[in-house]
């Protein structure tokens, strides 16, 4: 556990800086919350021009302030920031919460501000969270550093925030229905500390049971990534993305003035390091809320016990939709249902126990169920009947639930005459939904993060021998020309073991005859030419030629070809390339993700490919289990495997294409893009070819 | 308007058989709401064993009654039913709601009782809603024939549902937030009232603006289609649809007792029709109530004003994976934007007003931005601050909406401090939602309908002359065969003007030579043989046979392999085919859905069909713009337009080929199946070739 960031949570004395004594400022607030949620430390405003606010003396300087105080929160306007640092400093305070905005985010003088600060901090061993935030919560030592009106109850749930605002609207959301939280920290800019420091502090601290996070941009990616898959082997993290497309990221970056980055690199990393991610903000608590309070499912059988048929179709509808089922209900159990239930029920699963049914009956279904070994999960429904309180049967639901280990998730269809139930079922630690269909999404996240936590152990592909003074030297000579055609990227595949199709650079038609003559007939020529960018629109490429004389022609008319249509065109020669076996054609390739690092990619390769966008993606470095994460997921991936009689193709071979391509990309930060398109794969055993090939290099 | 229906909500008077004096009985609790809501006309209760309930007159049985009475709702057990039905016939009441449980859907006896009930109403003119539901609402009349607690108030949505159960459900949920309704109609087994009855009365009353359906099953498809159809022109429908996969589908016919059918064929009647579907119960409503309440979409651009950066990130994240963007403001709007906003804020889309933004600046804002020619839709959001009264914002955002034809969909991101500020608008008719994720399926959805208001009338597709004696032909020689292989299903196609592959079926090896030598070569070899069924995986195919020597040899292997595997197999010989040249391959194909007959099918063909799961569905018969959009929906159909400078294919074709196999299955209704894969598509202008093909025929 990171000590630094204890006083942010569990100070010894609170200093406010900025205390005002106006009811309508949010350091008021700020003071009115740590008096009121039961803070046991000291509590100090300071404010040259008052006495007492709130019936707490006021300090009219920090150095004023009687020790211990550890923490500072600071509401002073952006121009006075860098004399408090100091002054904190002075104190021998290390930690910091700026609420105050006006830094980074409205950019122009703000952002030197903030790195003043920043460098301020660095300097003298403080940390800081904000600016631009709204605070802290730790429920377990009562601190609450924020103005926000009310604080939820204890119980599993850190919240990281990117905006304080959704502090804010999410204990407005939540308050009423006893949903527990551990912690708040609503980080700002996170100018020091960052999502990641969050991950790593609430990842040790045995308080927490679950990290539920709101989070528009990583600062640093391969921290992000270790904490995070440390972390989630200890307890799971619930990830809200913004800026998932164009638009949000153009909110996001209109918000807080940084990039939003890849969402598909950040989807591969959520991926790779078992971070749940889910939809919606509601997702977010429904689904940490369940985290922090159920087993792990056992499996994916539902079991559904509900007095309202119809709920229980859209129920059914919904779980299958996210990959779950309906139990199949023993014989016995059904047996058993039949005794107590109206004989009008339904005892197949959906259990529908018909619009009169009484806590009784739930109960009794309950119990049933749970001893059923074809049953997972417990869902009960309750639709509000005229003549049923449904608080009794949140009570039936929570005596049941205290006699099975298994997953319990419940759905109340309703709002005016459910809240009460609903409190009760939340403080009983039952998580409880509205809507049936909000129940699916929680039980395919908590399987997935079940799944996670029975992966082995991240372990990254051991790097092969590579010939990487083959790679510098094509680097090397292309100073000054970003993109690399075939010709050149053939070089640092065959480096790294990626088998090529046969063939070579001509120069003049002679030569072509010759490197054909060697390779074997049919041979297939490709204009090398620096300015023409797509040989096959242009024309540039020759298939099938069968023998010297019609390699030579064909030399002429490529040439000529491009000559007289590209004249500005550097013009090489051509690639003499033996006619590859059919095969099955698929792409792989990497783009370097300004955040976490090489991307690798993988799916169906040829002219298909921007139709079809199977396409998957990992970060590098990659485990083996990657890899074939990587395959499996696409069609390109199932074909290889072999479909409808087909036999399986070499998937050996994609497999070591991809780990070294990824070894290519991690050992040459200056290559940008690199892409097989196709990689020709043949039955197994036989092998792979990267029949075409391309590379960006980064701009130096 | 079909004024049968009308007393079901506007009776004159109401007789409740089976009323209870019992407060803890379904019956008292119908009572109570026909006394509690307004309505003017007379309330009957009737029962043998009470003098007086809840102050109103009991009769001892309903002849006694006095006049007018012209609606009976039924709570008496369904033993009784049948006598009850003539009591009601004998006093003149054609129109019965029976509550009563018990029929078709406990199975038994039930469906029995169900099928003698339905016969007696069908016999003396009376219109039956029920049995097993929980009655109507009308808002205008004040009509509550429901023991549901509470009644909404009255607005613009007339609900459908086939759930009583989720009708009290959605009166919990919505009653707080001021959510307006015209009509509840909770149609129960639909004995005799349907969802198209309904459709079509609610579609004829002005009194409804939208019309909103949670349907498991529809009785009569072709009834559904049509009345969807006009109604659709009039207003919205608005649909959830349960039992959408297996596991929900099990759960509806568990519930009622009726097959959900095929969710595709919903689908694509659906989209054909103009009825809008939403994924959950919520969004049923959010939908619903946007287009009762708003005006629809002009286009997709939104422009968003708000106090938290991170609702708005979440929003546009939103609006972008629902097919809407970020309108771009102009330079004068943000330029007045400017005048008046907290210098820091954004005033680029989404405009950002930052935490302490109060009334006037949304007022400001949304004045600015209706007034921006780039704008389409208004979507301004609150996250409750601790020192903004969200009530004063959202009277500040009435009053820009009442300033503006342009849609207005707001987001309250709270609970407990919004609850004031969302009746408020929900009241003032502006929808208002808890989720910035909520907004983007509602203008999804009202975009969609807005399109398909748009369309042009359904009009079919003119038939063509076809041989039907042929098809005739074909059909009765293969009586007690339901499986039809090529040979027999070209026959259909060529009376239909599809172009199959030129070929013959050959008995022996000279003849197969003679016909090869006569289509000319190179030629395939299939396989004619009942019992094979999947030739190619049988070895029952042979390519490219270049003369007569290698297509009798051909046919010997052939037949000789396939009688050595197949022992039982009755081989006809095999059909002997040109080599057709490449083409794009899609497919083509019908299906028979029970409820709504033919259901024509387009997509990607060939080998890649099961792994793309590229097929898009139309119900027959259809519109030229039913084939357009079924084409065009598919990557197929990207494809035959040509992709990366490939020709367009023969689009044409594809259609003419599509629309004549739909005539085939209207005009023949013992097809179940019929599918052409390959249909080879060549490029505009040189037509298609069936190169496979075979079809399934309803069992006798």
């Amino acid at each position: 556990m990171n000590s630094s960031l204890i006083p942010f949570f569990k100070p010894q004395g609170v200093a406010i800086l900025g205390a005002s004594s106006k009811p309508n400022k949010l350091s008021y607030g700020i003071l009115e919350n740590l008096l009121k949620y039961g803070y046991q430390g000291g509590i100090y405003p300071v404010n040259p021009n008052a006495q007492e606010i709130l019936g707490v003396k006021v300090y009219p300087v920090l150095v004023q302030v009687p020790e211990p105080v550890d923490l500072a929160v600071v509401v002073l306007p952006v121009g006075m920031i860098l004399d408090t640092m100091r002054e904190c400093a002075d104190r021998g305070i290390k930690a910091v919460i700026i609420i105050t905005g006006g830094f980074r985010e409205v950019g122009g003088e703000g952002v030197e501000i903030e790195r003043k600060t920043l460098d301020f901090a660095r300097a003298h061993g403080m940390r800081v969270i904000g600016p631009n935030c709204v605070g802290t919560m730790d429920m377990r030592s009562g601190l609450n550093t924020t103005f926000i009106k009310g604080m939820p109850p204890r119980g599993p749930i850190a919240f990281i925030s990117q905006s304080g605002a959704v502090c804010g609207g999410v204990v407005d959301l939540i308050l009423e229905s006893e949903i527990g939280f551990s912690h708040f920290a609503s980080l700002g800019n996170e100018m020091d500390v960052s999502e990641a420091d969050m991950i790593a502090y609430f990842g040790d601290d045995p308080d927490v049971k679950v990290i539920a996070i709101y989070l528009e941009g990583v600062q640093d990616g391969a921290r992000f990534i270790a904490e995070a898959r440390r972390v989630s082997r200890i307890k799971p993290i619930v990830m809200l993305k913004a800026g998932r497309n164009n638009a949000g990221a153009r909110a996001v970056s209109s918000h807080t003035g940084s990039l939003a980055g890849s969402y598909t690199a950040y989807q591969a990393v959520f991926n790779q390091t078992g971070v749940i991610e889910v939809e919606t903000l509601a997702e977010l608590f429904n689904v940490a809320w369940a985290l922090g309070t159920q087993n792990l499912p056992t499996g994916k059988r539902v079991a559904i016990a509900t007095n309202a048929g119809g709920a229980a179709a859209l129920l059914a509808d919904n779980l299958a939709a996210n990959g779950a089922e309906l139990a199949e209900l023993s014989a016995e159990t059904q047996t058993s249902l039949r005794l107590k239930l109206n004989p009008s029920a339904q005892v197949a699963n959906p259990v529908d126990m018909l619009g009169g049914a009484e806590p009784a009956d739930y109960l009794w279904s309950l119990e049933q169920m749970m001893r059923d070994d074809n049953v997972d999960v417990l869902a009960p429904v309750l639709v509000p009947q005229a003549l049923v309180n449904p608080l009794d049967v949140a009570q039936a639901w929570a005596q049941a639930a205290a006699q099975t280990p298994k997953t319990m998730l419940t759905c109340l269809m309703g709002e005016l005459s459910v809240r009460e139930a609903r409190s009760f079922l939340n403080k009983a630690g039952i998580p409880v939904y509205q809507y049936p269909d909000q129940v699916g999404p929680v039980l395919r996240a908590m399987r997935a993060y079940g799944e996670y936590a029975r992966k082995p152990i991240h372990k990254p592909v051991e790097p092969k021998k590579a010939h990487k003074n083959a790679v510098r030297g094509v680097l090397d000579t292309n100073t000054g020309k970003l993109s690399l055609g075939e010709y050149e990227t053939r070089t640092i595949l065959d480096a790294y073991g990626i088998p090529n199709v046969p063939g070579a650079l001509a120069a003049d038609a002679p030569q072509a005859a010759a490197i054909a003559k060697e390779i074997g007939f049919p041979v297939a020529l490709k204009i090398v030419a620096e300015g023409v960018l797509h040989k096959s629109d242009a024309g540039g490429i020759l298939l099938n030629l069968e023998d010297e004389e019609s390699v030579r022609s064909g030399f002429e008319l490529l040439t000529n070809r491009i000559r007289s249509q590209y004249p500005g065109a550097a013009i090489a020669g051509a690639m003499v390339e033996k006619m590859a076996p059919k095969g099955l054609e698929v792409i792989i390739g990497m783009r370097r993700d300004p955040t976490f690092g090489p991307m690798m990619m993988f799916g169906m390769g040829g002219t298909l490919v921007e139709q079809l966008k199977d396409i998957s993606f990992r970060v590098a470095p990659l485990s083996l289990e990657d890899i074939q994460e990587m395959i499996d997921v696409t069609i390109a991936g199932k074909l290889l495997k072999g479909v409808r009689g087909s036999s399986r193709a070499d998937i050996e071979a994609v497999q070591a294409a991809i780990a070294a391509l990824s070894q290519a990309a991690l050992d040459f930060p200056e290559l940008e893009e690199i892409e097989i398109n196709p990689l020709v794969v043949y039955p197994q055993g036989q092998g792979a070819l990267a029949l075409d090939s391309r590379a960006v290099l980064r701009p130096s």
